[in-house]
């Protein structure tokens, strides 16, 4: 696909950022008690069947639809283009990937306008829009963000069968990697690409796809984080917690997992990285550093690597799935077959201890 | 022994507050790199074969004592008396017990004088001092304090085969429990008594024993824990990182569990409460109830549980441990024959899911 | 008096902490919105013409009672006391001070047992009790306590003309000096007196007396405290800001100074230090160091210099003021004719700079 | 200036984001030890007479030089651009509007590449460079990183005259006002304007120039600026404090304000907002708005409107200042002459307290 972007795909549209996604819940006021209640989201605007939700520094109508649905499932994942006639070439681009495209004059979604929707080639169901309702940034209203403000979506994280692939694609579309995780053989098992200049928009994770593996959100601060963490404590919530928290490798970044009660995954995260420059270093991670999924050496749990939501087609039905064949990231660092190292062997690290098989010792 | 002690017992001491551990370690030079270069406590005075430790805000000659011998063990475990006199009741009172007591009126450590140390009816070295040297306070001295600074002993933890016998001589020398983890049958798997207005000057740990769980320093905010956890990845040493940062459910503080080069545990904590009142209301949680060890529900790897540190009689040999014979935490709440829950059966909790067994599906 | 104390004073009562404090408001609408609404505190209980509050790790009916009256001033300041006859020996001890003593079996507040109220000899309102009706102690209550949660109680300061006779009636009491600022000539500015192993219960501040200059409430973090900050401009009352947020040099905390409708002065308050040791060392500061009321160097206003609140005696009137005749901390510390050092004159600070006046360069 | 820019201007350099400022400085070892010992920023090289530094999350050479001459002064003020010919297009540029420009095929500083400087519109040397030597990022070096790590150059503050010129022609150079003060006459105080998607790279400031006001640094969280105050009261630096902390209402962040040995003034700043979509709502305050500088109501010190550095033209001579001839924002709201508000005079604000005219108690 490389030499193909190179020779005959048009120009791809300006993106600008990831700006929302739409998740089919199958109870809605569950949902709203979780991401309105518990999480404290912004309700844009509420009806019996969905709600668009913001963040607190959001000036456009929403950040997060929720929609009842019969199956638990993402419905879109939409991107906010430059101006207007990236839409056109938006359609141009995805139809000279041979994928299905629509476009709607009134938008999908209230409160956006004109948008293309389309089946992108990993199967995703892509949204691209520009013109957007208004509404007030509530940046300064510190009497209404409560303990742990979620300010920005700040990235989506999509489950595919082969990395590379994915990032071919991407790359096309005008993403660039700004990190990744491999192994000696070359094997890709995990990339991060960004339009905006932070470490992603869109991060890749292999395993059967298509899947939403997590929406992500940001709070300013580490400490917002665990203030979540204590908030859902006193809840009797505390069951939501998959992982963290903690401080990522991949990224730097400080972070958090939840599980909404359809099984949704929606990540807490603060405090990445400037990656605008043309030539920020891409930054690549050997997949048995056991620091690379958390920086503490903490173990990541089984279900983070082998659930994700699945994803709608333009006509509202889930998709198919696409084994992987390549070597999965649980498969070689957890267990009798994989390994973790804390210190490379054979490595300059400290002299107190060998290797460091925490995460081997631990499960 | 409660009749014992309300008929027969002399006056105790007037124990002020934990002050001070002696560890013995296998590898001085490793220890020091463990104690100072990474967690930056500050040196007193360090010979050959010993190292005197002080946390930032302290003005005692030390907190900790670091001296190398062959088996890694707790040597002692120091209380600092109100006045001179609390010694001789020191003395008359452990004698009351039967223990074997010792009395140097130079000290035992460099910096403290006049000293008892006794092994207690539960098998430990106890030392009670009151004269020490003062040094430098640095509390002020934020130029040296690094990101994660340890500025007081906050308590040590102790594993006993019965912690009712172990509350009962406790409550004796004067502590009063705030806190402990009893299942509906009455087994009492912790406790937590004090003497200074904390949640605690010293925890029993259901367990073989007697063994030394770990010993507590604490930081001035939560931030300060995950910054030190950050630096470990920074050194490459994240594997000394056994469990957490989290929050407790007991004591409400938020912590962090290292191990150090020999396996001794040392507790980062943080941010406990008030209990000075004589009315201080005890807090019992049920031993299923998810949160009681990590408020946010996080799995206790089984370390925590089965590891600790032996300990030395007075003659400087390893005491033989006594094995519990009530049941044991980790098989009560942990896997096939244990349970636990994020909400109370038939409770009260959020109406959003059952009963929350989330370690079960972890691990 | 030092002599009288020394030779003729009963035993004095053993008082635990301080526990209240009585403010009479002007408007307790307006009141309640500022200690409820903006800052946080829990209602106990209320009625038309008063409010019990609490802060969130307590466990006795109230720390603070708002009473509407026709003068704001404070009523009175609330020690709790160990044990029942405690009240007795306050009753001794006060009458052979020659203070007027009230004792009521059935409590003067809501929600607290046998009272003992003196004018004492620094001419304030003391309340002593024992007993006290429990409530839920809110300390785990994340969902409830928002972004600034006042945990405890910590302190009040009060103004006196003269401080060394405030702290030898103190003294005698049972109180411990753990800091104070005096000049070269030995004149006392201010002094910190403790029962609580803290830097104080209360606090002697120089000036015309008896007057309450704050009480404070601490807080457990001191991002807690600019996160108020920020909700106070999100309010649009951030006039209620009267100094700060700043560090002490004074006690190493945290603050912030805020004044309530009444202009009664409320102090946020964190991360001192432990002083429980009966050889706890005395820090003395320097008047004319620029670092002892703020670490950063940040002037104090003129108006946390010059006004506090009245008080009221046992009979409700206003206690009438007696002029300080020793030099003024304001006064020989800002303007023409008083001077701070940010470095010593003549000692060992850093070379770049001289003595560092900043105070006299700003205003 | 406006329709020049529309009709005859070539296209701009596409400028990535600020990078780098170069700073003069009478002695270069007490820079050293401020910039270096105190604020903790990374040498990348060094000689007799310059030093070239670097924040922790940096890959390219350097974001701040300093460079030991006669008299205290800005010497470059440093953009990067995104590609080579970007140089082209800026040397027809600012040729277009009649600069002196002068280009470098080596650079003029060490570890930058081929480089345009241009003495601008405004009178400010300015630096554009592509090419620049790649150096270690040390975002995930938490072992060096210290209490306050300076993670990225956030921003430059220029003084100018007549802030709607300058924001004309920083318009045609492809910048975008993000925020404004203005009054209700028209007159505007200040702007902020941006080329990455944050709320500026660069400040214009109404007041006699071109001179810089300050250089800024960004750090992580906000803890860690107050963590930079207590250090520099550690090592009783606290006079090179000269603002702050506070939180801006203009940007939304935390900041505090420094001066070096020379007089320089730096500022650390963090936790602004994404302004990176095309349609970025612009925000006004109003300059009698007592919280737009400082959201919390503290006032800002005369020095910081009167004091700034002298700039540098491309042969090294000091720029003689234009005098600013309209209102001065410290004028019209400090004092006699000048108000500010809390609340908006009526408007909706709070019901305790009218305007709430702060400044005027305290100053």
């Amino acid at each position: 696909m490389a030499e193909a972007s190179a020779v005959v795909l048009p120009p791809p549209p300006d993106i600008v950022r990831c700006a929302s996604v739409e998740l089919v819940v199958t109870d809605l006021a569950a949902a709203r008690r979780f991401w309105v209640d518990v999480l404290g989201l912004v309700v844009t605007s509420e009806s019996d069947d969905v709600i668009h939700l913001r963040t607190f520094e959001e000036f456009i109508h929403h950040n997060l639809v929720l929609r009842e649905g019969p199956v638990a499932a993402a419905a879109a994942i939409s991107y906010r283009v430059r101006e207007p006639a990236d839409l056109d070439r938006a359609e141009a681009f995805f139809a000279a990937l041979g994928c299905r495209v629509e476009r709607r004059p009134d938008g999908f979604a209230e409160g956006f306008g004109d948008t293309v929707r389309v089946e992108d080639p990993l199967g995703f169901p892509l949204e691209l829009f520009h013109d957007a309702e208004h509404v007030e940034r509530l940046a300064w209203a510190y009497d209404r963000q409560g303990t742990a403000p979620l300010v920005r979506l700040d990235h989506v994280n999509q489950v595919v069968p082969h990395v590379p692939s994915g990032r071919t694609y991407l790359e096309a579309l005008g993403f660039r990697v700004t990190e990744d995780i491999q192994d000696a053989d070359g094997v890709t098992y995990a990339a991060w690409l960004r339009r905006k200049p932070t470490v992603h928009d869109v991060a890749l994770t292999g395993g059967d796809g298509p899947r939403l593996h997590h929406v992500a959100f940001a709070t300013r601060e580490s400490h917002h984080v665990t203030a979540l963490c204590d908030r859902l404590g006193a809840l009797r919530r505390s069951d939501c917690i998959e992982r963290g928290p903690g401080r990522h490798g991949v990224s730097n970044a400080f972070y958090l997992y939840l599980r909404d009660p359809d099984g949704h995954r929606v990540e807490i995260y603060t405090q990445d990285y400037w990656t605008g420059d043309p030539d920020n270093p891409v930054v690549t991670w050997d997949v048995h550093d056991n620091q690379r999924r958390d920086w503490w050496g903490n173990p990541v749990v089984p279900s983070w690597y082998t659930e994700a939501s699945p994803v709608l087609d333009l006509s509202g039905s889930v998709r198919p799935l696409v084994t992987r064949h390549e070597a999965g990231e649980m498969d070689v660092t957890i267990g009798a077959d994989g390994f973790s190292y804390t210190r490379p062997p054979g490595g300059s690290g400290d002299v107190d201890g060998a290797e460091g098989f925490k995460l081997g010792t631990q499960l």
